[in-house]
């Protein structure tokens, strides 16, 4: 602890200020925004990339309240995203969700093993060049990366197969929401669907469910 | 899959069509964004809560390119979210974090046992009234949700301080990265510091460094 009581705030980045003043600017105009109920209203949710080029409000028409947003490393399945998704139709009231990985992904640059080995020898950040990545110094690297999955992937559209596919296979994810699987393309903002993603994430409902049922009754 | 050849999107529901009339909307005038680089270029990340109430581009001012933003049930800094982080650091650049939790978070709704109680019974969505949550229908449950943390809270103020002390504290954290930590007021749109939460994620540089790697070396 500092032994001053002076705010911290005089000590803030540029990049603190900026976001502060951002703030201030959008809370000034917030209006109405302030009454919105918890549950999204529109009732589906999204799962994306963390990319800096991705505004999922703006990529998909969402204003304040419309819908939850999941967003991580990739836009990958992880537990992480399931217990959010989960969380979200369970309690809130979701219905429909979007998968949605996009084009020049820096998760398809790299793999588990170029990570560990990296991050074994320096935790900051690492160049890339002709010649693959490289530390800027050797000092001060962990072990733990060797226990960490990194869900880099080498083919995108297979990603997005592979993402529904462990949402729709999850025993906590209700049979009766379809999950559809899109790309979202950072040349031209637009999102292209992943056919055989949505068709695998399609609701198991009526006649699944009953047969579900009806095998664990018998 | 489908017998017949036609297109998925006959199918659609509302809020895919909805989805795609607004992306084509904003594709349509996507100008000079097309050009971005994959790293952030103001070089920090946030990590936040997935309620749809929340839009970070809009309450920190960040046009597209400009930075990560991680989301999960929470804001919580959960092994995903460090996964992410991480990520961003050491093959991305960002070198400032923000955790940013929010005023009337559903996470402070419901505890563990509530939520595997709820999933035991049936995955389709509760209710929650002055009883607490219940199950509209009691079928289709799984026991499943014993093996997961839904990472819920009780305390918002604590749980910043709780997720920037677990960043700061990570071994694949580089100790050069400061970690702040704030509220969003849901009502007004404000981002307030969490004073305690932003002194713990303060950067270890200089002299903490130097201990360690000396102590290290003895």
């Amino acid at each position: 602890m500092s032994a001053t009581n002076e705010p911290l705030q005089k000590e803030n980045s540029a990049a603190v200020k900026e976001v502060l003043a951002a703030n201030a600017s959008y809370a000034a105009s917030f209006g109405v925004k302030g009454t919105l109920a918890l549950p999204p209203a529109r009732r589906f949710a999204i799962l994306t990339c963390m990319d800096a080029r991705l505004d999922p409000a703006k990529f998909a028409g969402l204003s304040e309240g419309d819908a939850h947003v999941v967003r991580n490393a990739g836009g990958r399945a992880s537990d992480d995203a399931i217990r959010s998704l989960v969380i979200s139709h369970k309690l809130l009231g979701t219905r429909e969700w979007f998968v949605i990985h996009h084009t020049d992904c820096g998760m398809q640059l790299f793999t588990d093993d170029i990570m560990r080995n990296l991050l074994s020898r320096s935790l900051k950040t690492a160049q890339i060049d002709e010649n693959g990545w490289r530390n800027t110094e050797e000092t001060g690297g962990s072990q733990e990366a060797r226990f960490i999955a990194f869900l880099p992937f080498a083919s995108l559209e297979e990603s997005v197969v592979e993402d529904v596919l462990r949402i729709r296979n999850h025993p906590l994810v209700s049979p009766e929401i379809p999950v559809y699987g899109y790309i979202y393309d950072v040349k031209t903002g637009r999102l292209q669907e992943v056919a055989r993603a949505t068709e695998a994430g399609k609701a198991r409902i009526g006649q699944a469910v009953t047969v579900a049922e009806s095998s664990v009754a018998s």
